[in-house]
């Protein structure tokens, strides 16, 4: 636990990086982490794209007040789809019948409770829940990051259309929601680095309902 | 990093608890980890709600089908605020200012960013907003439970507005979005303690776009 608070504490929102490569195990581990994340039903109704070419880079970053997009060694865009459809729940529960070696027929009551709680729903109701679950992943990316000591900006303040046509996210039927830009600080250039972190009172934070 | 990954496969979405209860400072812990959590201009719209008298978390779970609610040792529950309001905003500049032993009057560009930023855009926008802010804490206060051997729930099945009422939520702005059941599972009773855990293949859930 002491490892976990110190990683909470040692990250901020990096607003310099210096031209530091993050080495691709270390993204490779950073990813595995996000993966493991929970998501409901365990649907994972989102995906994980990485961008590592500078000129996509400075492409996605234009116009942008967010100079971590171009800088960053690498970029993490957590992208949502756009619906839930049949066939992803369909794809689901083989891939479960895979894993734990089961018939697919033994999920029957697990597909009918996800096609019916989630398919009824609508596709913009669905896409907020799915958005909403990527920001489970972006949680747990920002602790694997500080973990492995790489600094990690996470941002709202893009173009999600632009993103969108730039990384082929239409055609796969997802939309960005939420850019993690991972490198090293800049530490001597990012007066950030020192400041101290504002948090709640943790007594203002959470309320005990008696 | 092993002791992240070990956490992040050790937990699952325990659906029996056993009657021991988590002992106070482990409590303290998940949410001294969970306040630690980034949230978009640092400014925590949410809030985070522990419940531990048994007939409240019996009230709250009436009626719906996750058991956990009732069951847990300690239920925590993240509640977004309706809407961000200019004197949110002022109170975190004089926190910051506070915190960081500057004049809050260096703070007024920040200050601007966030008042046109967000005041802008509307309640339901910033509901949504903070909410998804809400599951940043969710994927770190899962971790942190795991961390420390506590077994969790994360569920949305459950009635918001019932919630928000007996908790007494609507006086304070906030209302419901998620809540996670804390507790120890009830490892021969739940079979779902031995189930094999179902991610994407890494390569699925990630795209590297080149």
């Amino acid at each position: 636990m002491m490892e976990l608070i110190e990683s909470l504490n040692w990250r901020y929102a990096t607003k310099k990086f210096n031209t530091k490569k993050v080495n691709p195990d270390t993204i490779d581990q950073i990813i595995n982490a996000t993966n493991l994340s929970a998501s409901s039903t365990g649907l994972q109704p989102y995906r994980l794209i990485v961008v590592e070419n500078p000129e996509l880079k400075k492409e996605l970053g234009e116009g942008s007040f967010n100079t971590q997009i171009a800088n960053s060694s690498h970029l993490l865009v957590f992208a949502a789809f756009e619906k839930v459809t049949l066939e992803q729940i369909e794809d689901y529960m083989n891939h479960i019948a895979t894993v734990r070696a089961i018939p697919v027929e033994n999920l029957a009551d697990f597909k009918n409770a996800l096609v019916n709680g989630i398919l009824s729903r609508g596709d913009e109701h669905n896409f907020q829940w799915a958005a909403r679950q990527a920001y489970i992943g972006l949680g747990t990316a920002m602790i694997a990051a500080a973990d492995l000591r790489v600094d990690s900006t996470p941002m709202e303040g893009f173009d999600p259309e632009k993103f969108d046509r730039l990384l082929g996210l239409q055609e796969k039927g997802l939309k960005s929601v939420v850019v993690l830009a991972l490198g090293y600080r800049d530490a001597e250039n990012d007066t950030f680095a020192t400041f101290k972190k504002v948090r709640l009172p943790q007594e203002e934070f959470a309320i005990t309902v008696a």
